[in-house]
């Protein structure tokens, strides 16, 4: 099953082709899983470790720790490609196979498409921007919806599927075949996990391709895969598989270009990022979503609402149906894997909002809620949603559908206004499911850490369990500047309530754009975050790798510690600001409490002295 | 009540005496409340806001916010002490009123106390320390124990208590009589706040010295407060109260000195930390610990094995009883507010902890179990614990009762040896109480979210309700240099469970010993841990100061935003790396977003016509 034709035996850093800037992963080498069906090669990251001296001088190998890879083939040596080439059609012969798509000449683009109206005459900085060269034409079904919903419905196991079956188990159900095992405590023991907590998931021993499968049809996971978005690697959002995490990047009019938000997906994904959300509202928005999406290993995700604005000069209540529909086939034709919708935000929530502490704090929903009352009608979002659906059963693009009305501070947190948008969420999602679109639905926001689990509880009830993706939450509004790490406490506890995935926060909300150290602090943030939550709901590829890192630190191995973490670059320079020298990598102490005071060195003697008491009791 | 005589009316920026480094607070100024005993003065930070200009022109004055301020005299400008000379002795006269405690020669001073083994012949280092120059004897009781506790069970409120009823309050409940209330919508909204989930706590709607009193004799709360540490600012540790957090600090053979460590103290109490701990192991143990606590004005707290085994060369099987004796009485002499001390670690649990993943990553705790087995006797800490209680009371020094055997990595979570440890802490509370010394509860270390509430649980029940006190917990061990975050997602997670303090953890944790920036990143993402919990339990004084922040964000007081935030220099650093110009801080929008694009903006503007529906509504 493991093709490793492309690693070399002695393992090496790598780093993104053609990103010399880019840190290498030290001891890792790029891997993959070959499935059963063509063309099923699963990446993963393989972190070679150091042997272990023992007492008494014997040697322990220990093996190989792999971590899932959302980095693409950008960390692939064997991969010369760059940006202005885009990445590979991983999936295009798995679409052109199942003969349900065609190709045609897709919608014309116009002036306005490149949302430039703020700051030059129309047309003008638009034609300044690098387009990007693209080769294919745009597909769109033909006979029956392409979702991977209608497949799964029919009983089919895409190769889509049985990618994310190879992806999800990774770390040890395929280890049995791989790895001889031997009568070792210390290997077994990397393989102890406590039982979890799931809150009534249903979290299997190992994933299956049937498995994923029957998820999505049920709608209790998406698989976000646009047709026309082939380069990306399939994964699963769903509440029974790893927690994922969503980063968001995008220009604005303020600041950034096409060339930085390029580099922020890269290097969000070359940290863990699951799929990158693109919101820009700026210049260049049409050229600047092609650029990201043809180097894109994961699913992009879009809010149109905010391109038909730029396209109607930032004037709500100018927004019309056939704009936004025009918007979206646009953003399908280039292959947005999700869009979020705020079908949710209805006419008469509205005044609910007017008394809040911070009324509406999230952009579609405000931009929708001034429509509504400019015109007195309903939502046009609401009222076209059956015809939004058939466009996205047509690309396979999924709902997120948006939280328009997500509280802005603790004090509107759980109010009237947010939980009547939630309950017209369910309403959307089972129309949707009627259409064979995936769907997930959004969630706040500022949540005091009490109140977060009344905010799973009624999603799963009136969403149908429907996956829910959060914002954090927030779980207090006192610390600008560090609120990765107030909803970062939110999201660890609402992705163990249930939530499939969470959108990371970065040291600059409420304050600026994230620059490169806030996305990976973002970004790191999160997969802690995730990962915290599926040690605690029992995922069973979770706590391998704590208790392979655990074991070095216990073994004083420092470079497998820093090399197993989930950011080997600071762990080892925060080691090193206090001991730089080589030798004390291999040194039984560290800084904290110097050579002759280490408990953990105490500890291994203490060890070695009780086995010694218990051999002897053994005896008598 | 209010004493501000020594504040102007401008409000200006302060920084701590002597310490021109210091960053200024902005538009904060250090107020006095006063009690009705002689000399209770409770400090607090009042941050002055902007006036709100609303639509129409009117203006609306915003009242200032008070903060728990825990930084001392240092803070105050007219303060003009030095780090020689030490803080005033602001309890010295309520000890003195007191005639229980006689002034003595105190204990001889002895070479090993300097602890400079591993690096110099003794006594020749230690000479070398600046010494320094303190002008009192210790005191000790006379005639009865001098603990709070003891004075609570007699029914007295100490000048102690009623400070600690006073600090705690101080954003509410004071608040009706010193601001004439008026029918302002926007200002009663700041009193809104939800009802918590307690997790069966006593939380009071208001702070009176008589339920301080109570929840001390009950044993539910401790004033940590040696009558040899009179610098000290009355705080208290107790779950019905604001949730604590403890930095450590401290040196060790490998680096460090003494001016840093008192500058680590100021430091941390600088940006919020409730207590110290000094955990110093290397050089100058002795006078450094004097250096910090003559300077600080929350309490100290140390692990008096880490001293007494420097003194038999770091062999912990050399440690006898009476030179631990000495050694506590050393530290009591100088003033160390609690003492860990390590008395649960059994001979029984000791097998019980060889198959772990980590074994004992408790400095004490290795120590004592590498005795016990050297020995093959129980702890002599446990076997004398009665005398140790003696010694306790008559300084009034409290018990941090040690957990040794708690685990360093998920997996070895909740086991066998962790709460066969936590039942014998039980019984050394009773004991302790017996004897009138005040107690807490040290608890875990590396918990996986889903476990941590069975700690809490169990801790409450078998140690009859004493405050627990939790370093994090960690919630995963893969992301050594984000294990603030592992382990701050664990702590607001347990705070809010009833954890009374939490011990903090920096970015270096695992790695090596925290500099300036890591332990200001430590102190405030322990104080976002605190205060969600207190928001979560339901204080009452937790939720205005987030109100007060977001409606200074919804209504675009930047300048306001930033300087009630935890770290109000970050925040506008942050800001002011994307918008730099002053203007940008009275502007309607931020670099997320740009000017056209503000769902702030637009959200005030779908209020403002909500209203004026409502109204017509109202008219028709």
């Amino acid at each position: 099953m493991i093709n490793k034709t492309n690693a070399s035996r002695e393992p090496a850093g790598h780093a993104p082709a053609g990103a010399g800037s880019y840190p290498q992963f030290p001891n890792s080498r790029k891997i993959y899983l070959e499935g059963r069906q063509p063309g099923v090669r699963v990446p993963c990251r393989e972190i070679t470790l150091h042997d272990t001296r023992q007492l008494g001088g014997a040697v322990r190998e220990n093996e190989p720790v792999r971590v899932y890879d959302t980095s693409g083939a950008w960390s692939d040596p064997a991969f010369h490609g760059n940006a202005a080439q885009g990445l590979p059609s991983l999936r295009g012969e798995w679409i052109a196979a199942r003969s349900d798509t065609a190709a045609y000449a897709g919608r014309a683009a116009r002036p306005a498409d490149a949302g430039d109206w703020p700051t030059a005459p129309a047309g003008t900085v638009s034609g300044a921007a690098r387009e990007f060269q693209r080769t294919r034409r745009p597909l769109r079904a033909v006979g029956h919806p392409v979702t991977q919903l209608w497949y799964a419905r029919q009983g089919i196991i895409t190769p889509e599927m049985e990618f994310i079956a190879i992806r999800e188990n990774m770390k040890l159900q395929t280890r049995a075949a791989d790895v001889e095992m031997r009568a070792d405590g210390a290997r077994d023991s990397l393989r102890r996990q406590h039982a979890g907590q799931d809150w009534g998931a249903c979290i299997p021993a190992s994933i299956t391709p049937e498995f994923v499968r029957d998820e999505v049809a049920r709608g209790r996971a998406i698989i976000p895969a646009n047709v026309n978005h082939p380069e990306l690697e399939p994964m699963i959002i769903g509440r029974n598989f790893l927690v994922k995490i969503n980063a968001n990047i995008g220009n604005s009019a303020v600041t950034s270009s096409i060339e930085q938000e390029v580099e922020k997906m890269r290097w969000a994904t070359y940290w863990g990022a699951d799929t990158v959300m693109d919101l820009s509202t700026g210049m260049h928005i049409h050229a600047t979503r092609e650029w990201i999406l043809r180097n894109s290993p994961v699913p992009i995700g879009t809010v149109p609402i905010y391109q038909a604005l730029e396209k109607v000069g930032g004037r709500a209540e100018d927004l019309t149906w056939e704009l936004y529909r025009d918007t979206l086939i646009e953003q399908a034709e280039q292959g947005v894997d999700y869009f979020t919708i705020h079908a949710g935000v209805l006419r008469r929530f509205i005044p609910l909002t007017a008394r809040r502490m911070t009324g509406i704090v999230s952009r579609g929903g405000a931009i929708l809620a001034k429509w509504c009352l400019a015109h007195q009608r309903e939502n046009f979002l609401y009222t076209h949603w059956d015809e939004i659906c058939e466009i996205m059963a047509a690309y396979d693009v999924s709902f997120s559908i948006g939280d328009g009305l997500r509280p802005g501070s603790v004090a509107d947190a759980n109010d009237e206004a947010q939980f009547g948008e939630l309950q017209v969420q369910g309403e959307l999602v089972q129309r949707a499911w009627a259409r064979q679109v995936q769907t997930i639905c959004e969630g706040p926001g500022h949540v005091p850490l009490h109140l977060i689990h009344e905010n799973m509880r009624k999603q799963l009830e009136w969403c149908h369990e429907a996956p829910f993706y959060t914002l954090g939450p927030l779980t207090t509004d006192i610390a600008p500047g560090y609120d990765h790490i107030t909803s970062g406490i939110g999201a660890a506890l609402i992705g163990w309530y249930g939530t499939a995935m969470l959108c990371y926060v970065t040291p600059k909300e409420h304050l600026g754009l994230p620059n490169r150290d806030d996305v990976r602090e973002g970004v790191v943030t999160y997969k802690i975050a995730a990962h915290a939550a599926d040690l605690a709901k029992g995922h069973p590829a979770a706590q391998y790798r704590d208790n392979a890192l655990s074991q070095a630190r216990f073994e004083f191995r420092w470079e497998d510690q820093f090399n197993l973490s989930l950011d080997p670059l600071k762990a080892r320079a925060f080691h090193d600001e206090t001991l730089p020298a080589d030798g004390a990598k291999s040194a039984h102490f560290c800084s904290m409490c110097g050579p002759n005071f280490c408990s953990m060195k105490l500890s291994e003697d203490v060890r070695q002295c009780a086995l010694h008491t218990a051999a002897q009791s053994d005896v008598k």
